[in-house]
């Protein structure tokens, strides 16, 4: 359940107020299996070391990324998928396309519940609003557009010509109709690639297995081993009648991808070669220390404590079976899961000794450093990127409160729609990121899903939780515009929050959709004579705010360029070590190879490399999440293995370990054999993995998949999926 | 910790009220290495097997109970030990002497946080109260005496008869002062065995390391592995100077022993051959059908409704850091583990097809049964056994409610104390077994141990909840004794409770353990003329009490008619196959024997067979139970193994599994390789394995081990005890 949970996480981590957020980066090991989110052009630079870990098509083959395998690699937005037919038949992960099984479910046809198979394409139903699939037809090198000249500029100034220039680009790029572009930077700010995607916006759901089986074992076994998820669906892209992307129309024809995946429905063994590719998230493996120990003796922490009383918060104003439940569930999951991951960070910082590794790595590069006095430079570099970091970490922990308060769900929306009247007195060129006319649908969407999420209750017993907070910090951590605001003094008391906050509840029209809605073409003026409580309050902020995101651009704009130097030690120092420095993920194209490996997460326990069908019976209790069908019961019980069985198990396997470098974004990733085969998809890590974002442990880092095999033997023998058997290549 | 925990479960489970508790016993597997408890006197027998599952020492030799090595292993009396030194010096578990380490311990000499080592013999510390060493002398078949002429009486009769013979013959047994006898029964009544022990009474406390070694990993790890418990200790049994048990006295002098075990400081090897030697308390391995379905579908599941509801009342009442709550805190921890035991038996049981596998076993024993007609009688004898055991069942699920409502202490003790004073009218040889002169300093001790873990609000709580659930039955199932006693109608509501129950709490005086005391002589005639509410209401229950009692036995009586009948065709059934059928455990000396062994738990894991020392660094999080002495985790730092080390795994081994076959009592056990010397001691089972009482499942069942050379190296290089590891024969 990666994707979902790391988007989820970020979200919570992101500062909700700023602009960008300063994402840290540290040193990778060697080029070896396991470690590393290769670019696709960095494939053919290990090439040796691919075909030494069992590759057998070309490297060179395999950095084609309009050709064979990676042309049919696919980005959902958060998630990854690839082409398994020449009819735009797709294949992800089950919690990835389950938005689109929960929207299409109603009481009578309770596709969750029961599944979903399309009887014929006619059947096929539209995925939930705003799904899209990515493909990717154009990778360019614009780093000489976007960095010219602005080593010379100061820091903002730098910071706002990088964005403007990002956007320019983009924007020329989009030009081309039914294409969505980005401009990506890599190493810190040190490269940037202009990605070109053809957008898929009338993607269909074909086939999705039921809850019991696509979710089996649920939160619990989330991040855990041994797992027995079917985490597969089947979406299928639809463009117009003249193959350009179109929106959803009855008239629309399935996308022929130019490449395509073969399955496997054999073969693959513990020990053998696998690769993945897919579109990780974000990973820090270049932080510097300071924010490292920030992150680990403050933020962690801090938010353990936070989420446990925020959790109490939402279930005592929400109790199970109300309606105000129901809308907090996916956020009760989501504070329940980034608590579960803060604890696997701890620990795994702990284990792997995290900070002292970090230390020694940053002590070993300074040696290398002043081993030269051509390297002076780097030094300078890291030693103001590392006060750098401690500033930007200061900020975070000032800001860390008054982005909780932040929060309520309306002062949200208000605040966006405040925004958004500001910056559409700009040129649309002009505009911040987030707030140009190509975004409208976004946040109208975002806009929209507050209808289903929102209980004026639950909303302002979590604005109390974070108040009583924010209250106990010294004065000179608080924010005087929002005291003011909101009749906050130094002595204000727990006890009195309550009332303050009531005029808000009782007197906002934001809590109706079409009022939100309909102020997204609102002036700044029409907004700043509003008497909405919570307008008022966005109106208030906003000078405060845009001080925030003042400073935080210059930060960003000095680290903008301090970090491509720091990259550049980092690369040349390991280039010495004759080791490949990768970047950190930025959900674009990224490749990892390895081997299907168990591993030793704890002494004295292992992990198999593979589970079996017979272990589904094993843990079934007839309780969701371990309530597999019986019709899967009986034929496991029957030992109806087809041809689906791997005979060094006895069964057919149903998930595998691999030794593959992964994160949030990696979820739906094809699981590749030697040959480019499909043998698998990537969905989760194990719980011994969650802190490999900052630090790769080849020791226990282990990403989770769901075989081919398992995926094929539920289409045959238990949900009568042969047609789409059919229309994929299974080779043995 | 297991006998600590399943001693506790026992108690639990057995009915307050009645005397003879009907347990049951199904089909063992073949002999093979793994699931048998062998009585020594059976091990000729299996010397075959024995053999070639690696034993090098005779058969022969080790039947003898009073030889080497079977001599040297005692019993505690719930737990196991043996003598590894001819002074007396005996190990056992560091949960089976931690009461002693806490006897002793006061705020300035706090032994549990820091350890305890006798500098010298005069420094050792007199162990716990009631503190025993059972040194077995004697084993006698009494079968002949106990039985003859008692299948003509009927039930009552039979039963009294049989328990009366049992008692003479104890009685003759310990006419020999110093001794401590007990008629043990085996398969099910069919065969009687006397068994003489030397009671050490002067039982002194030599050294335990601190709870951070010989707990660590506590509740948190309790049955779980991967384990890194230091669980060993050692005690030293005194007699007096002519050499016969003799109480606590300075003149006393060790007790030299006929013959004590080598400790071996080397060779344990993943696969290598072990057995051990202990005191299993009981199973129920020959049980039948009917009362495991009423176990698993009604006992099971209702404790666990109640369980919680339980914990959940003491914690409410005995806030955390109340002193009320140091009080409840060992039940508190003993409803905990019993809550996670029967998780484990419930999710083993359904795990393993437990009432599938027993239906089977019947079926195929009912048709061997059929195959020769000279076997009629095995058929009717399970026939009636089937409907004793159902009988049995539904009397139990009957007295549920009532055994809860008669737990509050004060009434326990009251009842005690008006049956003691019946009992006291007898000839002490007649009296119910309890309530003999040899049984008088326990009474003693069990009522002024409530001093200590009795708080009046507390207790009153518990009994709403129990009266809560009383009441909630039909009128047909409640006992109008009780009713009228407290006042209770068909009407009477949950908040009617308190008020209904504050006369016991406010005019009882049973509170004060010198009245309670002192009430161990009052007559009959006194104590039904006393006003003390608890103890009107024991007089008034007494005669139910009594009936109760006498279905009970009367039940027993049959089953002692029918079930060596039972055994008999399990035993002649098991033997066409080629098999041994061994008798339940009964706390009497018992041996199993296999090999050193990891296992697959679960479908995708597996655990491997020994830990490190390493792995306690890597749990290590400085809170207890993780919380190991920093000395110790600077010498895994240094790796400063000594001669301690397995080279397989690199490090010194802690802990290790087996596929021994052990349950509660076990704890302590000797685990002793190919040649009889002491590798191990025994001290847990996994978490998969608390269901073997039931059924001895060879995939999942292991038994966990603290390795002798983890012991050695704590003594030698953390603790520094080299004058007793020079006083042990350590061999390579």
């Amino acid at each position: 359940m990666k994707t979902s949970r790391r988007s989820v996480i970020s979200l919570w981590l992101a500062a909700s107020l700023t602009g960008p957020v300063l994402t840290g980066h540290v040193l990778s090991g060697p080029v070896l299996a396991g470690e590393g989110m290769y670019t696709p052009d960095q494939l053919q630079d290990i090439s040796g070391d691919l075909r030494k870990a069992g590759l057998r098509i070309s490297a060179a083959k395999l950095a084609d990324l309009t050709g064979f395998p990676m042309g049919a690699v696919v980005s959902l937005g958060g998630c990854s998928a690839s082409f398994v037919s020449n009819q735009g038949l797709a294949v992800t992960n089950h919690h990835c396309a389950r938005g689109s099984v929960q929207y299409n479910s109603t009481a009578e046809n309770n596709y969750l519940e029961n599944g979903f198979l399309a009887a014929t394409r006619g059947d096929e139903l539209p995925a939930a609003p705003g799904s899209r699939i990515y493909v990717t037809t154009e990778v360019t090198d614009v780093t000489e557009r976007v960095r010219t000249g602005t080593a010379t500029l100061d820091p903002l100034e730098r910071y706002e010509t990088v964005q403007q220039r990002r956007k320019d680009i983009t924007a020329e790029c989009e030009v081309d109709a039914g294409y969505r572009c980005q401009v990506a930077g890599f190493y810190g700010g040190a490269e940037y690639k202009l990605i070109k995607r053809l957008e898929v916006r009338d993607v269909r759901l074909v086939y999705a297995p039921a809850d019991s089986i696509g979710k089996y074992g649920g939160d619990i076994d989330n991040w855990q081993w041994p797992r027995h998820t079917g985490d597969f669906a089947f979406y299928r892209a639809y463009v117009g009648p003249d193959g350009t992307a179109a929106d959803y129309s009855e008239d629309n024809v399935p996308y022929e991808p130019e490449h395509h995946l073969k399955v496997s429905a054999a073969g693959l063994e513990d020990g053998d070669f696998v690769m993945a590719a897919g579109y990780p998230g974000s990973t820090s493996r270049y932080t510097l220390l300071a924010e490292v120990e920030n992150t680990f003796d403050w933020t962690y922490p801090t938010w353990t404590v936070l989420l446990n009383d925020w959790i109490d918060t939402i279930e005592a104003t929400a109790p199970e079976g109300s309606d105000a439940r129901v809308k907090y569930e996916a956020l009760l999951a989501g504070l329940n899961n980034f608590e579960k991951n803060l604890r696997g960070q701890i620990e795994g910082a702990r284990r792997v000794g995290l900070v002292d590794r970090r230390r020694a790595r940053e002590a070993a590069l300074a040696e290398w450093i002043a081993a030269d006095s051509a390297r002076a430079d780097y030094g300078e570099a890291i030693t103001a990127l590392s006060a750098l970091s401690e500033e930007s970490a200061a900020a975070a922990r000032t800001q860390f409160w008054y982005g909780n308060v932040s929060r309520p769900q309306l002062f949200s929306a208000a605040r966006r729609l405040y925004r958004l009247s500001k910056e559409r007195l700009k040129p649309d060129a002009e505009r911040e990121q987030g707030y140009q006319e190509r975004d409208m649908a976004f946040i109208r969407q975002g806009l929209q899903a507050i209808d289903r999420r929102f209980d004026p209750a639950v909303d302002k017993a979590q604005w109390i939780l974070f108040l009583k907070g924010y209250i106990g910090q010294p004065m000179a951590e608080r924010v005087a515009d929002f005291d003011a605001a909101l009749g906050l003094t130094a002595e204000t008391t727990a006890e009195e929050l309550p009332a303050l906050l009531d005029r808000f509840y009782e007197n906002t029209t934001l809590g109706d959709t079409e009022t939100r809605l309909g102020l997204m073409d609102a002036t700044p003026e029409a907004l700043e004579a509003s008497d909405d409580p919570f307008i008022q309050l966005a109106v208030a902020m906003y000078a405060y705010g845009f001080t925030l995101e003042q400073q935080s651009k210059e930060r960003a704009g000095r680290a903008l360029a301090l970090r491509p130097t720091y990259m550049d030690a980092i690369t040349g120092w390991q280039r010495e070590q004759g080791q490949l420095t990768y970047p950190d993920a930025n959900s674009t194209l990224r490749v990892t190879f390895g081997s299907v490996l168990g591993g030793s997460p704890r002494d004295g326990m292992a992990y198999l490399p593979f589970t079996t069908l017979e272990g589904i019976t094993d843990k079934n209790t007839g309780e969701a999440p371990f309530n597999a069908p019986q019709s899967l019961l009986d034929r496991v019980a029957a030992r109806d293995y087809g041809p689906y069985a791997l005979k060094s198990i006895g069964s057919v396997p149903v998930n595998f370990l691999s030794d593959l470098d992964s994160t949030g974004g990696n979820s739906g990733s094809a699981t590749l054999n030697a040959r480019g085969e499909l043998v698998g998809l990537l969905f989760d890590g194990t719980f011994e993995s969650v802190n490999s974002d900052w630090d790769f442990d080849p020791r226990t880092t282990r990403t989770i998949h769901v075989d081919t095999r398992y995926m094929l033997w539920v289409m045959d023998k238990v949900d009568g999926a042969r047609t789409l058997i059919e229309e994929m290549d299974i080779v043995d």
